[in-house]
């Protein structure tokens, strides 16, 4: 079900379509993330740690990893979309599985189920620390296609 | 089932100690968030408007609304804990209801469900552009309750 | 945001449509669940406790209680919907608030967000015993309106 | 992260447990549902199609998928815990992928997070017709663990 490692490569043309829209993202430049990879229905996401990005006891805030989350599996939707299409999250889960402590987190988002109107993505963040990967975090997403003419994002319906 | 507007107000101490937990979430001043209203099992967050803020149209990203919406239910679980207790992120669901813009975000948080381990809360995002206020996010949470001394949060088992 | 006891009632044509569709959902007929009320946006359905409902220690399985959640926030969606629509989950999360005990379970389906496409529901699922009725499950719900046309529902996208 | 093919055997003395607690569900007897595997944090259950099972086009009702996965991924959960304890479903959230059309459905329930107190579970819905086997729901799930002593679940699953 997972095209784990499978997942091919994208096209020149349509990886600079993501990379501009994730650089228009002003929150991942603010919380100081960046677009590691980008493959078919499949994106990796890493922030590095800082003080700016903690919960009380220091740790990273889970709002921080649901936000690297969200846009991995965003943009591995997007990835599979055509030319003239906006993305916008319908919805997302995510469980916290352990303590998000560590140099970075990667977040990977991957596309389960690529329909015409929806698309179903699994999204996972990894806790970095020297050469241990740590899951920290897994979650569901669901995302819709929009015709980018509309201009509207974020919303369903 | 919600107790909306019947939420009654927090004792001095145990207001001191959701504040100062807050003040410690690095991620909350990164953002520009303030604690507005603290009640018992209800708080409300506050986001304004920034271009630090957005996703790749302009709106607020749905990072951003779920990090206060995630924050807004902690604390209102955690504001009914006992003193030597801490607050985990069980998980966490959004539903994006519409376009995240205006002036400001609001995120309330309210428990509807406290057990002695776990806790339910309501999450709710509405984005405040002049006289208009809109639900532009819905969400459920489940936290966790730690006996404080583990300093271990965010580590559900 | 719910429109709690304000919801309209419902035209008798729109109601005879969802009532028609209830009675062909063969797993209700068979868990034994009633339709018991329908207006706009809303639904309450009805579980008589049965031994053949349970889980392994005799109370009322979560799955008899997630399917009429199901259903109560499909119908409150589709009550809404064109004459010419169908309606299928595109997903749905519920937390169990406490064990799902007594005479018999009812669950109510409530329209929270209503757009072109997509429908957002808050569920509830309720135990009555006696006099008493206890809260036992929250959810939240996706739909999708689709051109009856299709004849395909459950197939988001 | 999954343990997928990886899943080790279960000693017969758990397994045999864990088939007891299956039995002793009145719903899953009432669907036709029955146990297939059971292997160390890993559980399949097969639901042959019956009318009896259909929403009100005549497919699956997400509601008896629901209630396998469920039952799956609770079970899978109950096989790693210590003979004394009860288990309990806290939440799941579950997404609708096709419609679940097929001779019969299998849920697969797969534990991806074990903890003292709580455990998180992957859960996946099958439909199979013929030779094709079509994934038709992917869900997550979080478990509770309870001293059996207690007598207190909220074991739905």
């Amino acid at each position: 079900m997972h095209a784990e490692n499978a997942a091919e490569p994208l096209d020149p043309v349509t990886e600079r379509r993501v990379r501009d829209s994730f650089g228009r993202q002003g929150l991942m430049a603010h919380l100081g993330a960046s677009l590691e990879e980008v493959r078919k229905g499949f994106v990796r996401i890493r922030l590095p740690f800082r003080p700016e990005l903690t919960q009380q006891h220091g740790y990273f805030h889970a709002g921080g990893a649901s936000a690297i989350a969200d846009s991995a599996g965003g943009y591995a939707g997007f990835s599979l979309f055509p030319p003239d299409s906006a993305v916008l999250t319908v919805e997302f889960k995510i469980n916290l599985l352990a303590p998000a402590v560590g140099d970075y987190l990667e977040a990977v988002g991957r596309v389960i189920r690529s329909g015409r109107t929806l698309t179903v993505c699994q999204l996972e963040v990894f806790a970095i620390k020297g050469d241990t990967r740590t899951a920290v975090a897994v979650g569901q997403q669901t995302l819709m296609r929009l015709a980018a003419r509309t201009g509207d994002d974020r919303s369903p319906g």
